[in-house]
């Protein structure tokens, strides 16, 4: 077999230091660059299902097909557009909304005409569609496992450190963080928001 | 009622300092302490609605009719169990499992029979059970709904930074906490899991 | 708050002019005061399906057989405790929390014992689970209907005229009026929620 | 029927005052009319999301893609038509029907053929098909949510003010409005709906 | 209304003709009345299968009790009360509300104590609780599957002859009627409501 | 079969008296004549939601097109077919079965050749698929609530009135009769079913 | 009806053949003939799982233990009631109704009162709810597989050899058979339905 | 293999008796054969839903073409193949797999390139899924409705006949029959299987 | 805190070598024995979640009860009935069916009076009702998962090696085994079933 | 890992022995290679069903095409690709990765070409979404209802094997094997995963 994915494949372009500086040149040099022996070892990019596509917003195409070629990952777009990698990716997925910033950002990141994001990103998300619950996918679910086993443990603390109400879901941010020992790695989700009194009335 | 948890116990172990020195005598005056003035202002502690009972161990009813009793927040019994509050929450709800260690100090300080508490927390947990999804409660659905509208963008962030797998909910803890700024309280809730990868076979 | 429930209660406090003088006299003959001709015309007050009761706190069956006892609307009970008469009503079941003010008037009124009400009342309301969705009654499944059919309308115009967020449901409240004119009844649902916009993150 | 919208209708007649003297032009100018700086700070309009159409009449794409095109907000509409933009919204997601002049009135505003128009709004709508429920999205999810909580209290409170019957859904409008104060926005939406006594047979 | 169910109540009152005047002395002497040679032929009466009783208000149980006692079918007992038989079947079921009319009659009828049935009917039903959809019984199942498979037809056929609206299932009333020819025995079930239009706002 | 509807069929045949005589010509001109001032005040005909097509046979389609272009009532067909309109509407949704007889006067009608339709109406129907239970549509959901609250009332009287058994749904007939009294318009729907009683084995 | 069932009953009647001499004395010793070694090899009998008993009527726990107690078969019972044994069996879990006789027959069979057999089986079946579908248990999900794979071919071949139309499950008889080869045994069942034409309307 | 069917294929062997001698000729001249007066009273044959087509597999379109095309009963082609016809209308619906034998006659029979048809057919079935449960057709209903209301009955006779076990879906055989007398016509499906033996572990 | 559990607890009595011979003596001793300072390390034994026992057969909680009594492990169980661990976990939930002989060694074994036993375990078992699905147990939804992501892949794999058919269920057998390697634990379970090829019929 | 695919491939490497020699030719005339008479008796091997397309990953069709046209076993892709067959299953459905080396080596072994195969298997999947649970194929469901009723004894005993804690599904592998004794054929699957306990916090 002949596989020989040109030594000099963006030997340095994709893989960011800590995903850094120089990755605004890769998305230049585009195409092949699918898991070359220099970026052995890295994760693969996340990409779009297809078969998902039909329940999802036109957008959600055309960002991932833009992302896909570019071969850019979630971190490395937020850190463009300035938002974080969890909100960035839920805006692919039609479950946030974009900024008429955000839209000038990817589109000059992602080679997308900025007439067609703009159109295609200009509704009000939809949210909530793309996801049957219970999830199916292992990853997805055991976040639904987490609220099924400890929602009643959440509610409980919650309620004596706040009082009756919610933790808002809409006035709410959430980022991923990654943290390593001598276990392995862990994965740390931060959920954030503001708490909400219920009003009596 | 003769609460008497070794002396130095209730005068400073279990009461955190944001809910200061004067809950302890509240716990000793015992039935009308719901709200007194000492503790105006404070959040009262989260019990068991007894419509929910038929669905959960008999352990749960246990535990939750001797906290009210003795009016102890999570906090307070986290801090003196030696576990997260969240893991007190979910093991009076039926979702954790007790040590024997954990059954001794529950015993003490709840003032339940140490064999009673033996014989019905024994079991290993058939977690889930208690909870309908998707959930009914507006705190636990906020919860929910965070899982449906970001599970593909958390899965996708995921992916990217610790390749395919999942974060395990069992090799697993979680926190609340609680922050305030001129905007108002924030919950924050941690969620931390082993990354564990696919194996390939 | 200045609360002084004398000995005059019964006879001038709950009764909501629109229902007039002579029902406090039903109130103390008790028993047979069902539809007595004095009220003759006047709606029957609502009560609980004790088919339900299992679904719903304990609270929920005392203060419901309090009412009846007493033959009082909740627009009576309302303006004792000075809170909406919707509100009043999902605190009977279970959907909203008392306050230590509530409890007082509510055991006054009812003449319920204060202790016990206290203690029925005291946790913080599990909401939601009393009505499967969708609703069989048919008076609460128009409400559903509406949901069904207008909830784009509704999402659509809220969005164009707030952005992106969402009415809160608990920084919120509701309430019934009736409006009459030559075509008969019409009731009137007023829901008033917060505005909250998504953060941006 | 004489139906002349006369040439002066775009500069006057669509835009409310709240949206002021600029978007005209901008309507006119087109394509890339997308929040210019102009309307900088004002909301986008709702547009439909692809994903929904094959479960709408095909009305609705027809209307919504020339809403995009002429960038009309409901309200806008609405004003036109003389209906509520809850009305018109729910038109445009086949959830209402369509008068003879409503369709002249869409058709001379939105520059869609008259004859189009009239072949794709001339069935009687199937109501209620293009929601899922529970709905996913959090802002209709809170309406459904009033509902889950309330409904019990809503028919309680409804009862007693008009006796064993229904508000009508059918029989029926709703609007919303919009009040700030000091906290922020408040979103007000009112239902209104004839009172339907079940007959006695 | 001068209501004076004498003592000859029994003997004349509650027998229509087609069930003959064997039955009464039957009724009377009670206890071993079941399918006794004088009423070979005749059709058993309708009880409550007491497995359906938790679902149902306790009314239920009271009433078809009673029924059972008596040996009263509900054509005899709609003869009294002066309502339709299948309106008085769903009043026995927690599907109708009764009058006090209603109540003073069925409590003479069926020796049922005034108080205990005024207590226990009192309250609004919560309708549609007993059934679950689709239902499983073949009897009630069939008239699901009419739905099912003509919903769309009669929803076609309403709107032409009526407009866009709705037949109200309120404002409505319901009767079964029994016809006979060679083929053998007919059922003729007739639903009768208002129409509802839509209104236009 | 001999089957001849002369020249003078459009004129005078398919018209009921009630529709009068000036439509016959508005169905000649085509195109236009959707709501012509001579029609004014009649409903529109039904027409297929052709979201739904894909839920329905190929006939479903072919049909409501034809009848749309003719601008033909139900009733109208149903009185050259020589079957009741609610027949027809269910035949034309794929819920019931034609005959070679209702082939031949449908394709003369509908001015559709007789071979495509022969081709597609020669199935067996597979009844049932093109509604979702519980319905959605306001209409049709009013016909499943009657079967949700009054299905047992309907059970007990069928079952005093003829035993233990059903009423068909098979050897079945429905129409639909429109009354008007001094408060309105009301549908009149009637179920005529055989009663099967259960075998004895 | 001239019902007598001697003395000589147990001795021979409810016996049948191929379960052989030695039971009957088995039956009248009580207590312990479960499985004696005289009847070694013989199956057990069916009994009742009493976490189901909820949902059945309480004839099914009378005739179920009574069933127990005198170690009866249902082919046993059914000889002596003379009625197929699959009938027997659904008139046990309160599927089918029972004749005066059957009453009279099964009371005396099985040693239960008369009044109370006749109380409790004195209501028309509400079939159907002991069984969640799809069933659980594997012999029953069999045959729900056999529908679930062969429905439409079972329509198709009934279509073509009677038209269109149903096999009543009402006007209807079934029954069990073992067949023996030499690969083993084997299970015959048989459905035998009138065939229901639809109607023409 | 040697398969020869010669010329005279269809002037025999595919017509069964009962079906006679003129529709040989039919099949020949095609196109309008459907219900000739030849064939009046015969019933036509089984066709497929198309709107059920993107839930089989491809040959189930291939196939119902041509049997459409050829006019063809499933008894006829059943006769030819040497299978049963509900064995051969489940292999039309995907439910059963076609032997090399089976292929080849039906390519012959159907006139379907035999590379197409075993192209299509060589897939191991993927049963279950072109029906939902609970079936919505009454024709499949019915059958459902028999596992529903006799479910328990037959696992009750079954496991006293056989013991601990099931009745085999697998090992298993089914087959139709039509059967007549003076009430009508019966139809008799009989299922028989394998009886399997729980195993002793 | 003083936690002292005297140091002779059950020291050796509930340690099985290999859970071997000293057992049955242990059996005796009772009582106290939970989680001894001698038995450190040792899992505690799976005990029946009283929540669960009104889905299960009374035998559930008998033996349960006499389990936890005794302290015994399903192995030790297991072992003395001779049969596999995971096969009498399953009688113990109701799954399985108990041979006279399972009964006897149960009896004594546990300390049930053998009738108890032989009445309560003398049903065929009503298989699968104890579970929902999807399990909500993390434990066992793993399981669940499995059969999710891979059944595809199973049954294509089965085909391939096996033909058209199924893997019994019936004719079955499974197994847990635990491997210890350096990287922890390790589970194993085996499933084995009789392959069964689909009867050509 | 010395991968060398040389140009004997064909005729070697991926042809296990119990396939034997006759197949690589088969393979290499294509097309009519189906079943030819010298693999007379062999299993056809697995492809995909068309219709479940739609709800898997593009690579699906493109390798079960591929795998089709060459008439590769899985169990011969294995061998070649280096995982177990039923990895290789799950990742022709979607529902496992593949690593550059596993695309590489499909991409030689079925001629699709590599940039084809990289871009559509370079998604993490989106794993569990092709198969509907409760499975309706039998041979899926009975892994299923393995889970159904054994789930509760596998969690007992692996929890006293193992203590709180699941057996991974992500730190799993699986097989199946296939056992041939007198009585026939016995599938034996085994799944093997990492004990993960639960952690205390």
């Amino acid at each position: 077999m002949a596989f020989s994915l040109s030594s000099s494949f963006a030997a340095r372009a994709i893989v960011p230091a800590a995903r850094s500086v120089v990755r605004p040149s890769v998305v230049c040099t585009a195409r092949r660059q699918f898991r070359s022996s220099a970026v052995l070892g890295d994760k693969p990019i996340a990409t779009l299902d297809t078969s998902l596509a039909p329940r999802l917003p036109p957008s959600s195409s055309t960002l991932f097909e833009a992302k896909k070629k570019k071969n850019l990952t979630f971190e490395a777009i937020a850190q463009q557009v300035g938002r974080d990698e969890v909100a960035v990716a839920a805006l692919f997925y039609g479950q946030a909304m974009a900024s008429p910033e955000d839209i000038q950002k990817l589109s000059q990141m992602l080679d997308i005409p900025v007439d067609q994001l703009e159109s295609e990103l200009s509704g009000y998300p939809d949210r909530g569609r793309c996801l049957d619950m219970p999830p199916k996918d292992p990853t997805v679910y055991r976040l639904f496992e987490i609220v099924q086993n400890y929602g009643y443990a959440y509610k409980a603390v919650l309620n004596e450190k706040f009082g009756d109400g919610i933790m808002s879901a809409i006035s709410f941010s959430t980022k991923i963080e990654k943290e390593t020992d001598e276990k392995g790695d862990w994965a740390k989700i931060t959920l954030r928001g503001k708490w909400l009194p219920y009003t009596r009335f």
